[in-house]
């Protein structure tokens, strides 16, 4: 990895709700950004890149995703949540350890080559996916998935003990304590979840009000809102992240906002599981800090955080029936900004002193141009796909280029998982 | 162009919504599909292509395009329709012939890049465009842009004097009568239109009930909706392609119905315009015939079929809440053959006889893998993009080749039509 890199002749979108991008020069030094400057400036960098045609902007961060689920994505279609679940559970407690490595390898490769600097995956064998994450190089939260009504889930004491080896180790793979939702963990273990977060001064991860259905079953049994519930249980505050939250009532949003509470918007599970449409303008209103993920490769069924944004921007606008909401700017802050701050990472901007997490996108495509500063956030949003990434850095390391993975590690995973896939689908057919 | 030309070790979709996809061998002699069969067979055919990793499917078919939006996407975003349409109209009036035929071009390259074969093009200089699609050599239906309130559009003179020279030449790229709606032609226009699309036994082309206040205006004007009042003009029928539908009532559907109507349902730009979301699965359920478009580039802001089938699914579900509805090989049936019958092409499943107009996308990278018959059509339409498609064929002719157009003649167009593009945006500033 070089010391220094400088990127020349980029369109640099350096915080994309703050300012108009400019023609410029970013210089990275020691995985850092070390300076953001308009025009082109001498450098005595080891390494110079040309990056004329493309936008420079800071990585995509993906706040909730599934690394057990990609390797059969395909499988399990047409299912409402409740059905899709029952259905997926057999294949996740055959899991293994070693599986559950190459899907994580897998999905880090995808969302690396389609922008994604930074993930948070809530995964069944989370050492796998730590050690995978560390080895590829993205910049990762692992939230284990616990859930103590499916005994194929890892439990709290495997969860504090992944916590105490990441807090040994570098920052560039974290934990969070995961809890599946309400529905499939016990109260007991909300709560203990919650505390055990407050004790390693981390995050929580959870699934909420990802269904009317479910609404009304936490309601019928506790007397309140999933939200409300997750509040008395000490589960909600500055380091909680809750997927989805598209049945959420004024209380709920109001509780959100007040407790700094963050949310993951998946648009593409909410209306492939039929699930319905969040409230995303009005929870931004409110001050709520929603960010964007993919969810599981099986409910979306691409990693791609283009795909993500464009899905928040036009679903919302449809939607409300107001072409105004959500401007690209606004999406593409919530794509780099709010994820950052909902994963508590030290990126989403390209500004000194914060890690060299960064993309350039290529903008001068059939499909993407023209590129001029007034209209790249709305080409980046509205027309750009993952495939136009051709290069993604992590802490100042290159992992991708023109559509591949650096490391000649990598070179045979495309097979490798592919044969997991088949093995994977295959047993169930058999079963 | 090879005469003959097999296609090997492809996993086969010949009619997505009929039958498993099978891994076999398609072979195409002068133009057209000669077999189909499941596994490898011998044959003396000139060129044999290996496509392990790929789908192999007909050609998708964008029925509702507007080439001359594509040079300069990313500018006016956020504006409802009527407001949209307002300021779009400078640029639009001052389009010239040649800047429309590098904007054509530029359309049909992203399109077939991204695995459209046929295209609907309603376009402001339609011999610019007709010219330029039978260079490129995708399969056209060219709609002039007729408006009698716009004084910088076509004519229906000029669409007669296109008629009459497309109907002595190749039948690849034809001629529809383009009317833009009922509200920017006048009643006595909309009825020429029909009369003569009747007398060239030739399609008909408009836009209809994109937004709730263009039906209360037509409502108010007339008495009735807008697609009444078209029935009432004469204009539906078989041959009658109506782009959107989004505000239609349940006489309005009976009449689609009762008269064969084509509809070209745009997903995106009625999401972005927030026009709203078009009744496809209700319209599907009364027979009437729902094609997929892209609609023009700064109402999408990317021209790609398989972003559109993705769009088309999921929003369906999510806004019905019923993750049944619409399945894979329904929005790919909709995507080629009923776009090949709105368009009235002989094209839109792989079948002997049939045009040979297809296209191989690769299904074994990491966001589309596995690859099985299974779980194909949902890969396609829910994983895949356009930039996944490495072969593009029409009418047996290769037009692109690993994301790239095959022709040398098109090695500078992605620069001409920026230069072009920038050209235009400059202009306005100016203005």
């Amino acid at each position: 990895m070089s010391r220094s890199i400088v990127i020349r002749n980029a369109l640099i979108l350096a915080q994309p709700s703050a300012g108009q991008p400019v023609f410029g020069q970013v210089e990275i030094r020691y995985g850092r950004i070390a300076s953001v400057a308009a025009g082109e400036h001498a450098s005595d960098a080891e390494e110079i890149i040309d990056a004329a045609g493309c936008a420079l902007l800071p990585g995509l961060v993906n706040t909730h995703a599934h690394s057990h689920s990609s390797l059969t994505r395909g499988s399990a279609e047409g299912a409402a949540l409740d059905a899709w679940l029952a259905a997926i559970e057999s294949e996740q407690s055959q899991l293994t350890e070693e599986q559950e490595y190459i899907a994580a390898l897998a999905t880090y490769a995808e969302a690396l080559l389609s922008g994604t600097t930074a993930i948070l995956d809530m995964c069944l064998h989370p050492r796998a996916a730590y050690r995978a994450a560390r080895e590829i190089g993205i910049r990762a939260v692992i939230a284990p998935y616990v859930a103590d009504s499916k005994p194929f889930t890892p439990t709290l004491a495997e969860t504090t003990s992944l916590l105490d080896l990441a807090a040994a180790e570098d920052d560039r793979v974290r934990v969070f304590v995961g809890l599946h939702d309400l529905e499939s963990c016990s109260d007991a273990q909300i709560a203990e979840g919650a505390a055990l977060a407050r004790r390693f001064a981390t995050g929580l991860h959870l699934h909420c009000s990802e269904t009317e259905g479910q609404v009304a079953r936490t309601r019928s049994r506790t007397g309140v809102t999933p939200v409300a519930r997750l509040g008395a249980l000490r589960a909600l505050g500055k380091r909680t992240v809750l997927a989805h939250c598209v049945w959420v009532d004024d209380a709920d949003r109001r509780l959100l906002a007040e407790t700094g509470t963050h949310v993951a918007h998946c648009p593409h599970a909410n209306l492939k599981l039929g699930s319905g449409v969040a409230p995303v303008v009005d929870l931004r209103r409110r001050g709520v800090n929603v960010a964007l993920g993919t969810d599981g490769a099986k409910a979306n069924n691409r990693l791609d955080p283009f795909d993500v944004m464009k899905f928040a921007s036009l679903v919302q606008k449809g939607v409300l029936r107001d072409p105004a909401v959500l401007p690209p700017i606004e999406i593409l802050d919530m794509a780099t900004r709010c994820g950052a701050a909902a994963l508590d990472i030290p990126a989403g901007a390209l500004v000194p002193g914060l890690a060299a997490d960064l993309i350039l996108v290529r903008l001068d495509d059939f499909h993407t141009q023209p590129m001029l500063p007034d209209n790249a956030a709305a080409n980046l949003v509205h027309a750009a796909r993952g495939s136009d990434v051709v290069l993604t850095m992590v802490a100042g390391e290159i992992l991708t280029r023109s559509g591949r993975l650096v490391s000649e590690r990598w070179d045979s995973l495309a097979d490798d998982s592919r044969r997991v896939g088949l093995e994977l689908i295959a047993a169930q057919s058999l079963t």
